[in-house]
């Protein structure tokens, strides 16, 4: 398949279903929409599953991987090995995500979208999680021209549109996006100045903790890379390619796969709304699909959250990424799952007649 | 045991635990206290349970029931019949917070601390988890005298108490307090005016769904209940006396067992908090065991916590109480405690060598 046939083959949530469901919640034994925000997830889950049972039982998260040229300008607190270090903890099950994972029972998958080394998957300790969909061994660094070419952006996503529709096939109802990548809080806040159309001082932050001299650093090569490159904000391929990261590909691919399979995906944070960011550039019906898992501490993520005009299900102050806050609203939304399934009817409570 | 000698037992958190427990998170494989909130909940939870191992597996759930006087002042959208409606539902299974207990493994316990009718337990369906400690058949009017006397806003105290007592005792790990009332955010929203000293028309809301004439004459009812009674704000007693609820005093009482014996209480949102007001006002170190479940659509709620010095877990517009939105925060209390006792150390993970 190539990627205009799956943009032309994603439709706008049908709104019928959502209807159905509202006068479902209408019945429930309980004030008229009482569990608030509870309500809109479980009816937008009726519209994107196309029924009045929703489930979303079957979990994973998809945690994409990358490095990211940029990391040569001083953005990143943390040296550049860690990112495939990191690999490893995710796949013996030891790292934040892992154990958010465990807690709400989804399954953990770790692409090598690009990051710099090749992995030796024969010395890996439990490498059946790992999936290796290398576009190359890191971008390229964009404050000097693309992060990588065009056709490598392209790759990028049908790689994530890819890993995606395979989990969705296997029955997955529902995907968390993760990301992985010493760095890539530089390419997404570049990529939510350019999308997003927020201030770029504004939209960067201190990431894993850079210094005040680290942050100046950022934000200057960040401004010499749109300088440099003049991504076309229109063109989502465009911005990827010229500001972006393959992890963030990836995302935005397994964002697409969602919604033309029509499965919710539940997004995290400053990472994955920048891989949100391109796949509403190319496709600007996936928003329908799509949960704000949670409002990042990263400041810049309410402006690309605001930009989708998705309103985030948790705001704990969390700042990790790895698929963290997506991973754990899942939790949420299957409570609303269950409201909605489960309870009962004012009739069927014996209610009914004392409704105001 | 008395009032005085719970009051007394009481003590404040073990902040050496706290301590112990903010070095084992900085130990874990992430960026500086990267998950935000969830690190707060869980050396809290450290400090309550005076571990580095905490455990909240077992959880209840204990919604209070009571009526109120007060509904003869056109106050509620809904007729009183519907509280004792209620319980039979919480009973059976099928109302919300029976939902949302099940989506968290969390046992659901009712308690009938003074609704107006006898319940006939012969002739209700799984009477198994109701219990019964009426104080009264419904408190008074308060917009003409007080709710209840002193000697029975101490016995809801004392009642809630021993009920909350019991199931520590049989391993309960974490207790949400829940309530159902036709009526009770109007003695809530008295508690919220008098010990939280918000100005009432703010404190006032539409509860279940009054109209605006409804909306005035719950205002009103308060506002000359105040007059009347004049409740002192320093007195928890008093102010539960004079315009609360038999509900609103069992929460108040469980929220003390919590304390007294060192586990954690979720509150959930306007009526809950109420009680936490009074409980607070008994026992101002109880707040350490408290934790916020949500922060209520119920306008006045946010003055309450504020208060309390209490920031919510979940911000989702939720406005039924029956103890929902607390339970729904265990799942992120849960997920918390998961990534404190799973998640690896730097060392542990051999990213040790690379941290910053």
């Amino acid at each position: 398949m190539k990627l205009a046939e799956i943009l032309n083959g994603i439709e706008p949530v049908d709104q019928t279903w959502i209807e159905r469901a509202q006068e479902r919640t209408a019945q429930l034994v309980m004030p008229t929409r009482a569990l608030g925000r509870l309500h809109e997830i479980s009816e937008r889950l009726c519209g994107i599953l196309k029924t009045l049972k929703p489930s979303i039982t079957r979990k994973a998260v998809l945690v994409m991987a990358g490095d990211h040229g940029i990391v040569n300008e001083g953005v990143s607190a943390y040296p550049q090995e860690v990112t495939a270090a990191m690999i490893q903890t995710f796949l013996v099950g030891g790292a934040g995500i892992n154990s958010i994972s465990r807690h709400v029972n989804a399954d953990v998958w770790v692409v090598d979208m690009g990051i710099i080394p090749e992995l030796d998957v024969t010395k890996m300790k439990r490498s059946d999680r790992l999936l290796i969909n290398k576009i190359g061994n890191g971008t390229a660094n964009f404050a000097r021209g693309p992060a990588m070419s065009r056709e490598m952006a392209e790759q990028s996503i049908m790689a994530g549109f890819q890993q995606a529709s395979v989990l969705f096939q296997k029955g997955i109802e529902i995907l968390g996006t993760g990301d992985m990548g010493i760095g890539n809080t530089t390419p997404s806040a570049a990529i939510g100045a350019v999308i997003a159309g927020a201030d770029l001082d504004a939209m960067v932050g201190r990431g894993t903790g850079v210094d005040d001299k680290g942050l100046v650093r950022k934000q200057e090569a960040i401004r010499r890379g749109i300088e440099v490159n003049q991504p076309n904000r229109n063109d989502g391929l465009d911005v990827l390619s010229k500001v972006g990261g393959f992890e963030i590909g990836g995302i935005a691919g397994s964002i697409l796969a969602g919604a033309f399979h029509n499965y919710p995906v539940v997004i995290d944070g400053f990472i994955s709304t920048a891989g949100a960011l391109i796949a509403n550039a190319l496709c600007p019906p996936v928003t329908d699909y799509l949960f704000a898992g949670h409002c990042s501490a990263e400041p810049g993520h309410r402006f690309m959250l605001s930009h989708l005009k998705l309103e985030p299900i948790l705001n704990l102050e969390m700042r990790l990424g790895e698929g963290t806050g997506g991973a754990l609203a899942m939790s949420i939304m299957e409570g609303a799952v269950r409201v909605f399934n489960d309870v009962l009817t004012f009739e069927e409570s014996g209610v009914a007649d004392k409704k105001p």
